[in-house]
């Protein structure tokens, strides 16, 4: 027994404090916390967002739609600073109920649709422009296997790994190394599956690539959590040669600038409302 | 400062052992450790599963879409035991290089069709036979929205709190309390959606009931870690009462037993052939 094992009460209780980087906006509620209406841009599609991993899939995707030549795609990116509770505003809410960025509103339907978990952004957007999802039918589903998979698998990256090695307010080697286990065995599922595939799924660059990319690509190329050393990142080849061609694309390039407001290593970028926005920030 | 505080070293080594339950079936490699080929039955379905929450959302569709008449969707499913390494196999690693339950493998087409992680499975057989997915465009994107909700947020139940709470080797309370918050918010933002809604889709029953169930709705049923008490589930009222009216469904009560091996509140099942199986076990 150390000092950091406890018997839990019959019943939690909330005790909020303590909870590492990031403790006061995580809560054991949902729903709005205050009335605040989201700003609407001229473009059908309204993204609410922030330039993490999970925000950047989206604006990947935008980008590498109108790189494509999918002048539909054309969007709006507000900034929701998710350090400052606007996730729990009334109007972000009704968009996405989880308080979680990305969310989407599509306007060219009546009423508008919302669209939230990155994931389900992604598909609606392939679908709905018919782009970055393999034409067959086993491609198709082999897209969708592997977009599920980042889906399930990330948290343990995100809220496992990331959090206990990089965020939580001590270094708990139980959590740390239970999270780090899980998050190689990712690595290497990637890995050996990359080393036989150009794209994760096969010949075709699809929403797959942009799903895992901002996460497990952004770990091996040594922006995520600075544990590219404790990862021992360098040994999965296949990840580093795949990660490095996608982030040499101008689409992805662009797409993780926008909505992003740290970092020195490119302007700042907290709203996207065209093209121009990227030539004019710092903002 | 505790005693299970640390400074992680500057490479992570594996040290196997205290991981807890289920320690002996976690490492941090993937692919297959030993050869053996899938068995396969007479259907075109051919599942590869346990009856744990991920596996029981594939059988409790394959079950319903039999229940509405979709003949096509007689399966086979074989036991996956996990606890044995059968995810390891290079039978089952080449159907799901992630090694993990569920996998299916569709014989209708060739060559046969490699189908993994349970909500690829389920928007693959929902689309397949045309069921259980909303037919309007935005009752189609509302399911999704909350398929790939589930996907992203139970590794917080299952993966966080049911470890931390359940199987770790000791009660870590930081964990504990992180997992607990998050797991709690989540039954809060299904309370609220299913004060307004019957399903979680609205009016229609769909997979994404049937993602969310076997793990919010055994949760608020108490059968998953011995925790209702703990996470005062009966005060989220409307996920009890949605959980209860899945609970009562013909299907779902097939679905759940299949390839189930423990617990005395049914016959097991180990393996599922046909429909006479749910006569004829315990085997």
């Amino acid at each position: 027994m150390t000092d950091n094992t406890y018997t839990p009460p019959a019943v939690w209780q909330w005790n909020p404090g303590n909870g590492g980087k990031f403790a006061n906006i995580n809560r054991p509620t949902a729903g709005a916390t205050h009335e605040q209406a989201l700003p609407t841009g001229e473009h059908a599609l309204q993204l609410y967002s922030l330039a993490t991993p999970n925000g950047q899939k989206v604006t990947i995707l935008l980008e590498e739609l109108l790189e494509a030549g999918v002048a539909d795609a054309e969007y709006d990116a507000w900034l929701a600073n998710i350090l400052e509770g606007d996730q729990f505003s009334s109007g972000f809410v009704a968009a996405n109920p989880n308080s979680k960025i990305p969310a989407l509103m599509d306007h060219s339907t009546n009423p508008p649709q919302r669209v939230f978990e990155s994931g389900s952004i992604l598909m609606y957007l392939a679908e709905k422009f018919d782009r970055f999802v393999p034409t067959t039918a086993a491609g198709r589903t082999e897209c969708f296997n592997w977009l599920f998979w980042q889906m399930g698998s990330a948290p343990f990256l995100g809220g496992g790994f990331g959090h206990f090695y990089a965020y939580a307010p001590e270094k708990y080697e139980y959590p740390i190394n239970r999270f780090t286990m899980e998050v190689k065995r990712q690595l290497d599922v990637l890995d050996q599956h990359l080393a036989t595939n150009q794209w994760i799924c096969g010949d075709d660059y699809s929403i797959a690539d942009m799903a895992i990319w901002p996460w497990y690509g952004g770990l091996v190329l040594g922006r995520l959590y600075n544990a590219a050393e404790f990862l021992d990142v360098s040994s999965y080849t296949h990840v580093v040669r795949w990660a490095k061609a996608m982030d040499a694309r101008p689409a992805v390039k662009r797409g993780v600038r926008v909505n992003k407001i740290w970092g020195d290593d490119a302007p700042h970028m907290a709203e996207r409302h065209s093209a121009a926005d990227f030539d004019q920030s710092d903002d």
